[in-house]
């Protein structure tokens, strides 16, 4: 199962809206098949594996990262086709938490006298595709923010100088969670102030050339908050090498110029003249999103946090003062001690001489 | 030479303003003797390892951390008691910084016949007494500034409110800083504030029970800086148990109260009406003071910052966001990203649910 989650790896790039998937087919203690999923609409990890053990199939052990589907989707369902392989013995590591499968991938393997089992290294089974999971589960998808801010907290100089706080490495790393996300979200603030693009760019991925590759043809959709339409078509972000951009908006005004640049706009108004955070995100997920990479300034991240809407934060911190006067984190205004909010420091790495940590809302 | 260093440790809260030091006598490839400095006034690492060696220290090899001095201090020259022993040979992890010895120990050996190495775990030796280095080779202490902050870079709310930002594992690690320093400093703005004694509480510090007993009978001096004596006398700072403080101020007015009180009081006027932190320092180090600990607000902390004092900062980071209204690490005004302090990260660790980030001003 090990061998399959590796597998299942080589997706993180470029397997959404569909989960990560690795398989393995063992006989007679030697793999005979190994495959993964690599993009949606084509064939699933299992049918990767059958086709490379061939008649070695009958009989053997398959290990899949994830419950063999039931439905027909864009392609014919997975569990079929180990029945058909005439494989012995399944090894999931979760149940699927698609509606439209749930067990019944499963159930369909059982009936089929095939000898099953679940839960083998679920947990990192889970967190390989957690956003793919939440929003199965929940409808919505995983929030990642992502804050780069120097060892006193800080994001940039109060007049809004900013840029290249972390270092090379930091931003490959940056580049990566761009890449495996189907969201990369952010506010006008952030266009207007950096002339931010948010593209992924395949030679600062840091990554092998096939997997880089893989990267660039599922790019994100770029999603911008602009409650207001501040950014102007023109800008970088719009540029058509860019790719196309979801804008989020208050009012659908204008919307035949957005379309003719290439682009959508939503209105998704919410109280007090905000967009609807909440109701973007449900959105994005009914549109198969998985996980969405926050990268924006103190004041939408702030928002999302205030909401209680983050999975994740991951916190680039470089390796310097910038001082009491300089920008805040996070535009989160608490009076009390009681109201702070408390995180669980999941993991501190360095990156180059800058460090990522990853912190998660304590529940 | 390792083993020696190990030894040496076990002085870390205890020896000052003697550096840490310890021996490691070896004849025919076994160890005969072993030795490290307690307290100053006691006798040195060599002086113990011989006694215990004995007889059988006669042509062996003596390990030092430290070139053996050659001066009679409060106690005998160690050179010339290894030379009475007939040792064959003495390796030195370094040579002695004190101007009175530096090298006069290595040339007395080398004077009686003993052959003599020296730089063998240099740095290591150089590191566990960087603050009896620095004050040999610059009359100045090693300046160590512990702050504690959510990982928002905030240090308390806007109101004040502060205390038990970090659990007791992180409170355990700042007992050990205060404990091995000479000094632990602080101001008048956190003296009043949070009603701080800082003193060294031997339950506090997670120590073992003979380790613990010693850091508690060489206590670090209490210096508060307080320019316009805000502190009143009766406060839990200045009370008879929690031993006496200096008092760094502006002018020595109503000295003949704070010396009724146990406590000392020293003028060290600077500019713009504030204590001179520089002289301040350099007092400090001639009295002694190896390692300074700064346990201050953002100001006093923020001022040792801006002068270029600091030669380590120990953050204490809480998985918590206190938000942007609280207030910030230091208070350090900076306007343009080309000010910006550069550090560089030395160590960042767990500790208990926070994390400790090492860091040094990057030169």
């Amino acid at each position: 199962m090990a061998r399959a989650l590796e597998l299942a790896r080589r997706g993180l790039y470029s397997t959404h809206p569909n989960p990560r998937v690795g398989c393995v087919i063992v006989a007679d203690g030697a793999v005979v098949g190994e495959g993964w999923h690599v993009r949606a609409g084509e064939p699933h990890a299992e049918v990767h594996a059958l086709r490379q053990a061939g008649e070695a199939a009958r009989g053997a052990t398959a290990y899949v990262t994830l419950e063999p589907c039931s439905h027909h989707g864009r392609t014919p369902p997975c569990a079929e086709a180990l029945v058909a392989a005439g494989v012995g013995r399944v090894v999931a590591a979760m149940q699927d938490p698609n509606p439209q499968v749930s067990g019944r991938g499963l159930a369909r393997l059982r009936q089929a006298g095939i000898e099953v089992e679940v839960g083998v290294l679920e947990a990192e089974a889970r967190a390989l595709n957690a956003g793919f999971v939440k929003r199965m589960e929940r409808g919505l998808p995983l929030l990642r923010v992502k804050l780069a801010m120097s060892l006193d907290g800080r994001t940039a100089m109060a007049s809004g100088e900013s840029q290249w706080i972390t270092g090379a490495p930091a931003r490959a790393a940056v580049q990566r969670l761009r890449a495996r996300s189907s969201v990369v979200l952010t506010g006008a603030d952030t266009v207007l102030a950096d002339h931010a693009r948010l593209t992924v760019r395949g030679a600062e991925l840091g990554l092998a050339p096939e997997q880089a590759a893989l990267a660039l043809q599922r790019p994100p959709l770029r999603v911008l908050v602009d409650g207001r339409l501040r950014v102007p078509l023109d800008a970088p972000f719009f540029q058509a090498q860019a790719g196309p951009a979801l804008v989020a908006t208050l009012a659908a005004e204008r919307e035949a110029a957005y379309r003719a640049a290439g682009h959508e706009l939503l209105a998704v108004p919410g109280e007090e003249g905000r967009v609807d955070l909440p109701a973007l995100l449900a959105e994005l997920a009914a549109r198969g999103a998985n996980e969405v990479l926050v990268e924006a300034g103190p004041r939408l991240a702030g928002a999302f946090a205030r909401l209680g809407l983050v999975d994740e934060y991951r916190i680039f911190v470089a390796p310097k003062f910038l001082g009491s006067s300089a920008r805040p984190l996070l535009e989160l205004p608490l009076e009390r001690m009681a109201e702070a909010r408390e995180l669980k420091i999941r993991d501190i790495r360095a990156v180059g001489d800058d460090w990522q940590i990853i912190a998660v809302p304590a529940l």
